[in-house]
């Protein structure tokens, strides 16, 4: 008896190459619409789904296979005999190959000016029924939605398909389906306006196997967006260097989170995902030097983030020291020459303008999941305050400026110290505010020339404005709306410091 | 013309009120299986599937709605007049309200003894085509999954279902069909022993709409996983206090996953994603005393998870100072007592034994998603050694083990230091290494007698265990591997140091 395959893909890659293999196996072909079409025009019998059905194609093809006659044929278990004897009674023949792949959803809707009825128009109904009829009856059915699996099934179909492969082959389908839906169910909450579903499901495309997580027993996998904009390591263009490791993507990312805050030429260098040093200037090459000058140790080893193009003079300098990751917008080709010397130094281009909008932030716990907007956020002008006697000048406020850009991106509890083209003492991740004063403060000590201060958080109580007035901060910056702010404002007085809140808190964990 | 409502649930919540309702506003209610017996056992009058379709439910049911004359019903477009015209032609009724539930194969592979077969037989094949065919025509077709919302459709339907409602229920669906998937395609992948998929689709229910995230001009929310299991802060049971915030939810659960390292009675503060004090004892209050005295300032506003019952003496010391949340496993009705004074403190019950398996921790980078195991390995017997020429003592042994299992969840670069009860200092989250062990050095600076430091990555240079030593450091557990270790074995035996390799690195970010 004479195999049925069921043929009908949008995406026609490899399919006549495909289908000839089915048939030289001996299989009856049975397909639809276009894809009948191109296996017909390839000069290959092929039996119309009308012929199977007994029933014409109806509303301009949103209905074909959803027919007993195709269903019965995916879904019958042939090692049960009432099964056997329904199919019979009916006339229904087995299908015991499926090739399906779906209409294109995701590329619609990426398509410049597509409108809700196309993307509408575009979410498949028939191809995920049939592709997960036969993936629930793998047991006999060989399911086939990825062009990249025709050669293994080809090979395989000569002494049968192994239970093995129906099984990985059923798996990817539910894959498929899943992120299928995932992106259509998106697509429709964000246009039903609804921001907070009782369901959350989302789903990513394989960018990257990596070797290993955060540390060495750690399995790890890096994952994009379906629809991954400009403007991201997930996007980034690698131009040299080793494979990025877990590690390096996370602190690349945090470093590219800096350097977007910054139109002025600007230099971010990254360690364990805190900025170390970050420098403005005229030139990129300028800011380079700020930023190794903030922190020439832990510089060392670390990932620098540019926003602009990188020049042969500061990549000289860039070369004289141990660097994991360079990362800009461009590089001349002079500059990549220079680099590329050093065989392992990942070189990465990747737009580092601000992006619009905001995405949503995933952090998972054990047994759950945070999601929340990004921290796109700086501050209002119209919330800012200056509650001191004293105002900022003009050179404190560019300073204050930076300070608040940069300890945004420092993990809480965050002090940054800075004058106004760089860092000068970065006090991170401490369990209290005080403490991450004295690290700031410490790093910067023999620079404390027209240094200000930056704070995530609120000063709970005056200490940390004495410290640092002690220390020599001219100037400070900070949220405000502790209850005890009057403290450090009488403290900032007494030291004549200018100080203003921002109304916009910062923690980063 | 009467209108025709098609209904086949699984859950039968509210099935019968919900019917009586279409059937009172007019409606044809076509049903099949289960769902039908139900409807006419109430009385109601329905159609069967069958004569609808003309024929008959073959396989078990596998196939009885995947027909023409239910998909054309759900897929025409009631304002094309080919569509109607097509319809007409088939004698095919339009439906108009759907109202579906799956098979429930989440519950099913959660049942203790449930076999591959059974998940298998569990997917469900027709709910989902007739679910996505309505919600891709939710211009005309009222589509239901959630029970929920069936009285705010029966209120609508007097005056006909809203284009805004529609389109939310449409929304709805994909999300329901997403969700579906994603948990059928882990299950598959897993089973065909698939590590790193080309495609991820996670999903995740909501547990809590959150005030806002890290910080207030950020939107959040908490969802749980699926399956979520004991030992989670999202399977917590809260008996008192305020709702969790987004920050309390991370820092709980990094609380949690310390206090699980210890099987004595332990006691752990936290404050922003890092422990500040780390106790154990022969009893809870004892853990409790030593991880106040380990920092007296930073646990005010912390977290605390202990991990045996908490009595009366123990609550009467945590009331006396301000604590967000207390975590364990029980509370005693006299400690409860106590603590629920306190208005808004947070007091959760959740299992606190170290759980097997491992679960993937997922952390969103722009653009993408990073996926690793989470970090449960401590380290291999059989890979310990100790290069020095000292060999450490029963007590620093005890002492070591206290810094490592600590020192794996403080964020990187970290250093611990504790004797064989407490932590005396914890460096987090520095740039470099000598940093983080000057900030945990000062902060021990009365308490070095005894104690002993754990780094959670090797030292690069001999100058840390100088630090340490200089400080009166007795003994050093580190992972080993920098090509320099020899010049801290030097340094370490120079001052008499047992130093221990464990050969595993503990980055955190």
């Amino acid at each position: 008896m004479k195999r049925r395959a069921l043929v009908s893909v949008s995406n026609k890659e490899g399919i006549i190459p495909f289908v000839e293999g089915l048939v030289k196996e001996g299989f009856e072909v049975v397909s639809t619409g276009g894809t009948k079409k191109a296996i017909q025009e390839a000069g290959i019998p092929v039996t119309g789904i009308q012929d199977v059905t007994g029933f014409p194609e109806i509303l301009e093809g949103r209905v074909k296979t959803l027919h007993p006659n195709i269903h019965g044929g995916l879904l019958a278990m042939r090692d049960k005999e009432d099964h056997k004897a329904q199919l019979e009674e009916h006339n229904i023949t087995p299908i015991d190959v499926v090739v399906v792949n779906l209409y294109p959803f995701q590329q619609t809707i990426a398509k410049p000016g597509s409108t809700f009825e196309d993307a509408i128009e575009n979410i498949d109904i028939g191809g995920p029924s049939m592709l997960r009829a036969a993936a629930k009856n793998h047991k006999h059915v060989t399911v086939v939605v990825d062009p990249q699996d025709y050669d293994t099934v080809l090979a395989e179909l000569k002494s049968g398909v192994t239970a093995e492969t129906r099984r990985r082959l059923a798996a990817k389908v539910f894959r498929h389906t899943a992120s299928y839906d995932a992106v259509i169910a998106e697509y429709l909450t964000e246009a039903a306006g609804e921001g907070s579903p009782e369901t959350l499901t989302v789903t990513y495309e394989k960018k990257q196997s990596l070797r290993y997580g955060e540390n060495p027993h750690q399995k790890a996998t890096f994952y994009k967006k379906p629809l991954a904009k400009k403007g991201s390591i997930a996007t980034a263009v690698q131009l040299h260097g080793k494979e990025l490791s877990y590690n390096n993507i996370n602190d690349a990312n945090a470093a590219l989170a800096i350097v977007k805050e910054f139109t002025e030429p600007a230099c971010v260098a990254v360690k364990h995902m805190n900025p170390c040093g970050v420098g403005t200037g005229e030139t990129i090459e300028q800011a380079y030097d700020k930023a190794y000058e903030a922190d020439p140790v832990s510089i060392f080893g670390g990932i620098i983030a540019l926003n602009k193009e990188v020049d042969k003079q500061t990549a000289l300098k860039m070369k004289e020291i141990f660097l994991e990751i360079i990362i800009a917008p461009a590089f001349t080709e002079e500059a990549l020459e220079v680099l590329k010397e050093k065989k392992n130094l990942r070189l990465l281009t990747v737009d580092t303008t601000k992006a619009e909008g905001k995405e949503a932030s995933l952090t998972s716990i054990h047994g759950g999941l945070l999601v929340q907007d990004e921290d796109t956020f700086s501050f209002d002008e119209a919330d800012i305050s200056v509650p001191t006697k004293r105002e900022p000048t003009e050179e404190e406020w560019s300073a204050l400026k930076l300070a608040w850009k940069v300890v945004k991106h420092v993990k809480s509890n965050a002090i940054v110290l800075a004058n106004d083209q760089m860092t000068v003492g970065v006090g991170a991740g401490q369990m209290n505010r005080v403490g991450a004063a004295a690290i700031a403060l410490e790093q910067a000590s023999e620079r404390m020339e027209g240094a200000v201060m930056g704070s995530d958080a609120f000063f709970p109580m005056g200490d940390t404005v004495e410290a640092a007035a002690k220390a020599g901060v001219r100037a400070i910056i900070q949220p405000g709306g502790s209850i005890r702010d009057q403290e450090s404002i009488d403290m900032a007085d007494r030291y004549d410091i200018a100080m203003v809140f921002t109304g916009v808190r910062h923690f980063k964990h």
